[in-house]
């Protein structure tokens, strides 16, 4: 098989689009090279030649020497809209723009269709682990029955320092912030939506359902403290925040929630901004992938590895949607096959128990009152959990045991 | 892209090939069916229709209406008649024998190239585990550094239960073989054999360096005691018997020894027949993959996924290698690009010193004697151990540090 030479126009030149350029300059024998980079500030000083950039989109997307366009931009409509026109251009896209990809996979399937383009993003998810093209093209024809992991960075690096140096969240971020391992504005990473959209992705990919942001709960470690991380530690367990994909009988159960895990769990080793996803099958039984979530190059050599497949023509056969739909099932039916009426056992941390008086709590295991802490381990009724986080100012922390 | 149907000519049904048998059976969507099974045992009653089984290997290599040969014997000489019959039949071959795939790996890649057929083994290493297409497709531009792993389940089987259950090597091994867990004859399993031609296989795709199985060193547990486990477990730590393959400058080296393990190592928690690979690479950083590396649903299931890949006319690249060949790089070079000539360091337990006599021990940091354990722990000349397990009878156990 030949391979094609790439011709790529960039679109941001942050942490991911900087990495990409190194790996894809110290990369040996990939054609593929980087023709024009859009970027949007004109005064930032870059550390490449000016005549790289361009300030107008149309730059790249109406220049006809380019036949992939990565999208490494952090405005989710900026990126659709860039991703859209360049798939009705004919040309594939790479991404790694989760929020993106989730918020509008509907739409992006049908323009793969329609235009017969590719549109990759392993980036996306799990950093530079290569999870979804294994789900697609490893696992295609495995009955799996759970996808689940530590999908976000931040939150693993912000539990593994709290726990390692004994100290709270607030200072834990702040120091995070500062040595670039969290964003200024952390509330998509720390309350669990970027793990909300790699689950969803993950969904697609291992199990053919499709589904909206919204039909997913998602709570993450935004009202941690550290007498959660010493309730943990004392017991020999660690906390770490989860995106979980699995079967429950004929439906699924999808959520993101921090989980304490034992120390004989793989994920228990997993720290500071490593990820890891479990894969369970029938026959396969359990594997897990670890590797570096986050960051300039472990993020840029995900892309790269999208390119290369490019080069051969790759693209996504979502062979489980593609059986699902051609079994009379609809993209837009997802939600119906999610469960949200079940009960989970939860340790739930309150300052007053008039916090928890919406949630439907179906037998309280433990409780424990102190002048510094309060906390109930309890089965839950998930959906009043999530009909309680749909309102604002919740100021539980729950964490799934 | 239209898949083709398979139609399946299968040799032998022990282990693996009940377990393809049942995930076949069990798979949705996917056109493949088996065709025809090549047994060698006319008494032996099987749980399948008698129709299905011939005794004559030409009754599938003759036949016209097969597109695929899954080759799932014991006996390696065999299996690489079968397989070359196969391919030079213009069929394309699927194989989980790394003792048959090692052997001969040259003549097979001669093959493959000779007759433009598919040989593809992903169940030949790390079991369930995806690590050969992950070489081949998702690292094919990335500088790898590192590949090692747990790579044999009835070594890990055996370590797990000897530090679980404090019993020591003799009565686990017993226990392991009435289970299943070990063969009768295990000395390719516990001695490093087989962990030597899987990192060998693992070797090609990561850096396309062929070697021959003799180029590589291999101990393994076969001289274990509880001892050993227990200086491990006193200092938290756990033996694990892996094979390594890894960048040393402008060389490689690559062998196969048990190793101690820290607590904070992703491969601590890989336990009883659980495989694991690392990969490190210069962005990709460190990948660690796991999962079952034995049994028959778990090789069945990877063996299935090799077959789910030539529905859609899947090949390895061989992309390292060709890169090395197409620099004028001869095949039978590989050997020239391993390190022998360095120093490592040991902990080497004996029974009297004059078995020490032939290594060349250029430091010891650590020597213990007592009434019933000696040992040193010291820096070694590579090459002279190599040379001392070239002669036979050797009781030592040696474990890197």
């Amino acid at each position: 098989m030949e391979n094609k030479n790439i011709t790529i126009g960039l679109f941001g030149f942050g942490c991911v689009g900087q990495g990409l350029y190194d790996v894809l300059n110290h990369s040996e024998g990939l054609k593929a090279s980087i023709e024009k980079i859009c970027v949007r500030d004109k005064n930032k000083k870059r550390k490449i030649d000016p005549s790289f950039f361009t300030f107008d989109k149309d730059d790249i997307l109406k220049r006809d020497n380019l036949n992939v366009i990565v999208e490494l931009i952090d405005n989710a409509d900026e990126a659709f809209a860039i991703v859209r026109d360049a798939m009705n251009n004919g040309v594939s896209v790479v991404s790694a723009n989760k929020k993106m990809l989730a918020e509008n996979f509907k739409e992006l399937y049908q323009l793969q269709e329609k235009n017969n383009v590719a549109l990759i993003y392993e980036g996306s998810a799990g950093g530079s682990i290569p999870i979804i093209r294994n789900l697609e093209e490893y696992y295609d024809n495995e009955l799996l029955s759970s996808v689940r992991g530590i999908l976000n960075g931040t939150c693993n690096y912000i539990l593994t320092r709290m726990e390692l140096e004994n100290k709270d969240y607030i200072e834990i971020l702040k120091d995070a912030q500062l040595s670039g391992f969290a964003e200024s504005d952390p509330w998509l990473d720390v309350a669990g939506f970027d793990t909300k959209y790699k689950t969803l992705l993950l969904t697609i990919h291992a199990f053919g359902v499709v589904l909206n942001p919204d039909d997913i709960f998602n709570t993450g470690i935004q009202n941690i403290s550290y007498d959660d991380i010493l309730y943990a530690k004392q017991r020999g367990l660690r906390i770490k925040m989860l995106g979980v994909s699995f079967k429950a009988g004929d439906k699924f159960r999808v959520y993101t929630l921090p989980h304490f895990v034992d120390r004989e769990s793989e994920l228990f080793n997993v720290v500071y901004e490593y990820n890891a996803v479990e894969v369970e099958g029938a026959y396969s039984c359990k594997q897990t992938f670890v590797g570096k979530g986050a960051g300039s190059h472990p993020t840029g050599s995900a892309v790269l590895s999208d390119i290369s497949a490019l080069t051969y023509d790759y693209k996504y056969g979502y062979k489980k949607l593609k059986k699902a739909l051609s079994a009379n099932a609809k993209i837009e039916d997802g939600a119906k096959q999610i469960e949200y009426d079940f009960s989970i056992r939860l340790y739930i941390r309150f300052q007053n128990k008039e916090e928890l008086k919406d949630l439907e709590i179906l037998s309280i295991e433990e409780e424990h009152r102190s002048s510094t802490t309060n906390y109930i381990i309890a089965y839950v009724n998930f959906n009043s959990l999530f009909n309680i986080y749909n309102k604002k100012d919740n100021k539980l922390f729950v964490c799934a045991y």
